[in-house]
C-alpha cells in the first residue's frame, strides 16, 4: 500500500494546468518502479486536499456566476477521485509501457464509513473551502480567520473504520494489479437504518490507507511526503534523520510533541497504526527514494 | 448491461440539489430490482450531459472568479464519473438494503479508447461547456449561437472501440455484483506511442454501452430512456409504438429518417450495433416498465 500526497499532483506555486498535474503524477508513478519491478500488487492511495478545495471554490464560483447548486464535500471529494484516478491511470500507463512492464491499472471509487458519533464531529477543525465576508447561516460551522480573510468553513476528521470493497481491491492487487483507491481518504459516509450516507468532512488520508493496509494485511505501507526521512528535533539544533523507529520509539516520540500535528504527526500515527495491527513495516519517505534500499524511515514492531 | 440517461439523474426543471439528485438516482435504481432479483449480474452505464456541462461551467466559473485552471473536458469527464458512481452506490445500496438483496456495487473509473483518425474529428458537432460573448482564440471549435447567446464550443463525438478494463468488468458482474462502468461514455483516450491521452471529446453512451455488452457477450442490453417503447411516426398522424423489431426494420426505419438525431436514432443504433454482433437482444424502455415482462421495444436479429 502507498499513500501518496495529495501536494505531490497539484504543487503549491505551480498554476495547475493539465499538463502540470499529468507530469507531476508521472514523476510520482515513476518512483513507484523500484516496488513494480519487485512484482509485487500494488494499491495506490492519494490526498485529495489541494484538489477538493478547488473543486469547492468552483461549486461557490459556478454558483455564484450561473446559479448552479454548490454540491457538498462529499460530493466534490467524489468528482476528485474520478479525476485523479484518471490522471494516475494516464500517467502509470506510459510509465508501465516504457519501463516495458504489462500491468493492468484499475481504479475504484471509495467510500470510508465513519462512526455518526464519533467525537471529531463535536469540535470540527479541518478548514474547507472558500472564505465568505459574513459567517454563511446554513447551519454548518464557521470559523474566523485569524488573518482577516473572513470567515471559512471547517469540517470534522473522523477516524476512518471501515474501507468499502477493501476486501475486492485487496484481491485485485494480489492478481499483480495495481489499484487506485481511497482517493482523498475515501468519501466519508456514515451508518443508518436507511444505508450509508455522506458526511461532510474529511478523513486523514494516510489513516485511511493505513486501516486499508490492515485490513489486507498489507507487507510494507509507504506513506510518500516531501522529506527523505523523519527527524527529530526537525529544524533545531541537534536535528536527526531516523533510518527506524520502535513503536514504542514512535509514540514517546509523538508524546514529546516532536512531530507538527497537520505534517508529520498523522504520518507517524498512520504507521503505529498499520505496524500495531499487522505484521508489516510502514516506511515514511519521498518518492524519488524509493529505488534506494535503505530509504525512509522505517516503523517497525 | 443497462444506460441510463444522464437525465435521469439531473432533470430539466430541477435545481438540482444533492437530495434531488440522489432521490432521482434512487427511483432509477429501484427500477433496476426486477433485473437483480432474476439474480443476473449487472453493469450500469450512464450519461453525464447536464453533469459535464454543469462541470464545464464551474470550471470557467473557478476561472473567473478564483483565478483557478478551466479544466479540459476530459478531466470534467473523470469528475463526473466519480460524483455519479458515487451517488449510484449509495442509492443502488439502499436500494438493495430495503429489498432485502445483498449484491456489491463497485465503480470503475473508465476511459474508452477513440481513432486519432475518427473522422468525427474532422467535423465537430457536439456543443459543450459555457457561451462566450467573443469566440475564444485557444484553437479549439467553436460555433455561433444561432439564437443570439454567445459562441460555444463543439467537439467531436467519434466512435468508441475500446473500453478500458472491460474483462474485469465482466468478471466482475458475472461474479454477481453491480458494476457502475463506462460513465458519461467514457473518457475518451486516443493511443499514441507514449500510451493512450485525453481528448476533447464526447462519446455516445449508448454505444460505448453497446460496444462494452458486445465485449462482454451481455445476454440483454437495455437501453433506458423517457419513453415506454420506439415509435413510428412519433407524435404525428398513425403514430405506433413497436414491440418488437428485427435488424432489418430498425435499419430501414433509421434510414426512412424515422428516429430523432440526438434522441431516438443514436439509440436504435446501439441496439444495432449490440444485436448484429452479440447473441443478445436490445431492449429500449423506460426504467419503470423493466417489471413488466413485455416491456419496451425488442431489437432481435
Amino acid at each position: 500500500m502507498v499513500a501518496f500526497g495529495g501536494n505531490a499532483l497539484l504543487r503549491a506555486g505551480q498554476k495547475g494546468t493539465y499538463a502540470e498535474q499529468l507530469a507531476n503524477v508521472e514523476e510520482a508513478c515513476r518512483c513507484l518502479l523500484p516496488l513494480l519491478e519487485q512484482g509485487c500488487g500494488l494499491v495506490i492511495g492519494h490526498g485529495n486536499g489541494p484538489q477538493v478545495g478547488n473543486a469547492l471554490l468552483r461549486h461557490e464560483a459556478g454558483s455564484a456566476q450561473f446559479g448552479l447548486e454548490a454540491m457538498p464535500m462529499d460530493f466534490c471529494g467524489a468528482e476528485t477521485q474520478g479525476s485523479i484516478a484518471y490522471l494516475i491511470e494516464t500517467a502509470m500507463e506510459r510509465v508501465l509501457l516504457r519501463a516495458g512492464l504489462d500491468r493492468r491499472v484499475v481504479s475504484l471509487v471509495t467510500r470510508v464509513e465513519v462512526a455518526a458519533d464519533d467525537p471529531a464531529f463535536e469540535k470540527p477543525s479541518k478548514p474547507v473551502g472558500p472564505y465568505y465576508a459574513e459567517k454563511p447561516g446554513d447551519g454548518a460551522t464557521y470559523r474566523e480567520d485569524p488573518a482577516g480573510r473572513g470567515w471559512r468553513k471547517v469540517v470534522a476528521s473522523p477516524k476512518p473504520l471501515a474501507i468499502s470493497n477493501i476486501d475486492l481491491i485487496e484481491r485485485l492487487a494480489r492478481e499483480g494489479n495495481i489499484v487506485v483507491a481511497v482517493g482523498g481518504g475515501g468519501i466519508p459516509v456514515v451508518a443508518g437504518r436507511e444505508g450509508r450516507s455522506g458526511v461532510e468532512a474529511v478523513i486523514d488520508k494516510d489513516l485511511a490507507c493505513a486501516v486499508a493496509a490492515v485490513k489486507m494485511k498489507a507487507d510494507e505501507f509507504y506513506i510518500l511526503t516531501d522529506v527523505p526521512k523523519v527527524y527529530v528535533d526537525f529544524r533545531k539544533p541537534g536535528e536527526r534523520a531516523l533510518d527506524t523507529m520502535s513503536l514504542a520509539d514512535a509514540q514517546q516520540y509523538l508524546a514529546d510533541g516532536q512531530f507538527a500535528e497537520g505534517s508529520m504527526a498523522p504520518k507517524v500515527r498512520a504507521g503505529i497504526t498499520f505496524v500495531q495491527n499487522c505484521g508489516g513495516e510502514c516506511i515514511i519517505t519521498e518518492a524519488g527514494q524509493l529505488g534506494n534500499p535503505s530509504c525512509g524511515t522505517r516503523i517497525t514492531k
